[in-house]
């Protein structure tokens, strides 16, 4: 699909969500209302429930626009993913794959099991040609601008050829759902001890140096310190050092959070600062929240399979649904392909 | 040395700190008169200037037990590390380590160039029997208590052995310096995508399983999102993902601060909050600061090196002397010679 008109069908995995369906129809709700998608909806989960969620809230768009799909089965958390999927044909995640493969749907958004999901996404609808294994990309905020960290966990024994090609996916990700023209792409290293990168790094280097220019817009290596200045858009590594950035970074936020909490609770008169200055902290939660850039698409394949945090609230649901949108008509699936025959015939 | 009585002797490069030779013996009376640190110093750096450092300050233990030796050379940041050991032998760096080959010290403290402290600590005071490469081990706080991050930087291409090897080396430390029975001995991987791990974090389980219970208290594996559960005492991970964990940590907590303050300046509302809230922000600081833990040791040498950030203040500096004290004194060498054959032997 992705029509000339710029419209688009999403085919939305609404069960496996730990806040459930609920929050699903809510996020949709968000989305067309507040945020203005203009997009065709199918809802894949139990049709009664669904049909319920749907009738009581107040949607002003088009009923015709939202479908619902009904699907028996749940893939849990619990799930192994090759098993879910063989197992659970008709579970409302293999059904919306089912809706990607057979050309009715043009992305799909999930809260699901992420390695069903992208087991189910890379058997299903395929690597692109010449991509060696697809990658996860996720939105991060930084000072000034947010930036894509890829990839966070579908390749942990990457290959320089694998980062070469997460750099590839990222730029073209940043492209599609930032908006950034030219996007700046760094490679995350180590670099003021004895040794300067190690031999995964070191090699990926040259390569991106070889696509630099026409490919991408390499900006060099960077290290840890530096990821949150806001000075690139992509920060390629490989899934297993993405993962683990990523959660260590959540986790010295709630760190801080909560110690700074502690404090302020110590006593009467930093409890009427903290009062006072009760917004602030609300401001500062919200400015760095993932929920606006949430959705993260599994890049490389041959269609728009986007992965949302199991917790999303609907805030995050409706961001996952617009960046999902992006993605459709961006095209981004046809630049990719592009990008990487040509990346890989410069190596 | 490692004298019977419980003495030691430090010999401390004051030379290629960011703040000068000026922060290292402000350091040093702070060791002493607060933190009541019972050792005999050798400072190394330019002779006259420290020894009117020393004069102008206050100290009250026996002036004996500081020593000054004068080096002409300073290592600089820039020095490329093995070059800088060849071409500046009367460096305060080489001559400090110097002191310790020729037993006229137990342990080395500096500031200086990181690359140049472990190319020099590994070249002259060579690893112990059975050691693959040393690696660098820090403390970090966490909920409820610090714990140990190994390796951070020494080895960026780890084998499964050296992350073995790595997880004795930080156990001994956090017996040394935390005063920690058993610790609780963690492996860094990821968990929740498709792949759990990676091949030599899944090949580094199942060495750490074998050692477990005989060398080491094998706590299993964690992922990122636990990392400041407080839960574990040592964290095991190789020198490419530890420098970016640590980096980024560090960088995260920048940024959080920073977005914080800027909310906090918003309006005078806050402004107002903020001000009688201040002191929970200088605590919570406190609490996260690194300063309490400073002092890196290179583990695995015949010898004890410790690494202070190159701009260490003079409590980081204070601190660094105080567990290097406490490796010396509790023999923390001859603990990881033993238990390095013993794990090897079980391999």
């Amino acid at each position: 699909m992705g029509e000339p008109d710029g419209r688009c069908t999403i085919a939305v995995d609404t069960m496996g969500s730990d806040l459930g369906p609920t929050e699903f129809v809510r996020g949709l709700l968000y989305a067309t209302e507040e945020l203005g998608l203009d997009c065709d909806f199918k809802l894949v989960g139990k049709g009664r429930l669904l049909e319920r969620l749907v009738k009581v809230r107040d949607f002003s768009i088009d009923p015709s626009k939202i479908q619902i799909h009904h699907a028996s089965e749940v893939v849990t958390m619990n799930d192994k993913p090759i098993q879910a999927l063989r197992k659970k044909k008709d579970s409302s995640m293999a059904q919306a794959i089912e809706l990607l493969r057979d050309d009715k749907a043009d992305a799909v958004v999930s809260c699901g099991n992420t390695g069903a999901l992208m087991a189910g996404g890379t058997l299903r609808m395929r690597p692109l040609d010449g991509v060696d294994r697809p990658a996860l990309g996720i939105i991060i905020p930084s000072r000034n601008k947010p930036f894509v960290l890829i990839d966070v966990g579908a390749i942990p024994d990457s290959t320089p050829l694998n980062l070469m090609q997460n750099a590839v996916f990222g730029s073209n990700y940043a492209k599609a759902a930032l908006g950034v023209e030219k996007p700046r792409v760094a490679l995350l290293t180590i670099g003021t001890e004895e040794g300067k990168g190690n031999s995964l790094v070191n090699a990926t280097h040259t390569y991106l140096e070889q696509i630099n220019g026409k490919v991408i817009n390499y900006a060099g290596p960077i290290e840890g310190f530096q990821l949150f200045d806001g000075d690139v858009d992509v920060v390629v590594c490989d899934g297993f050092v993405g993962n683990i950035v990523l959660k260590s970074s959540e986790a010295v936020f709630s760190f801080v959070g909560e110690t700074i909490k502690e404090e302020l609770l110590r006593n009467p008169k930093r409890m009427l600062g903290a009062a006072l200055s009760k917004t602030a902290f609300k401001d500062m939660k919200a400015r760095l929240s993932p929920d606006q850039h949430a959705g993260a698409p599994l890049l490389g394949l041959k269609a728009n399979i986007l992965k949302s945090h199991g917790s999303s609230n609907y805030i995050a649901i409706a961001n996952a649904l617009r960046i999902a949108r992006e993605l459709v008509v961006h095209d981004m699936i046809d630049s990719i392909s592009s990008d990487i025959n040509q990346a890989n015939d410069l190596l």
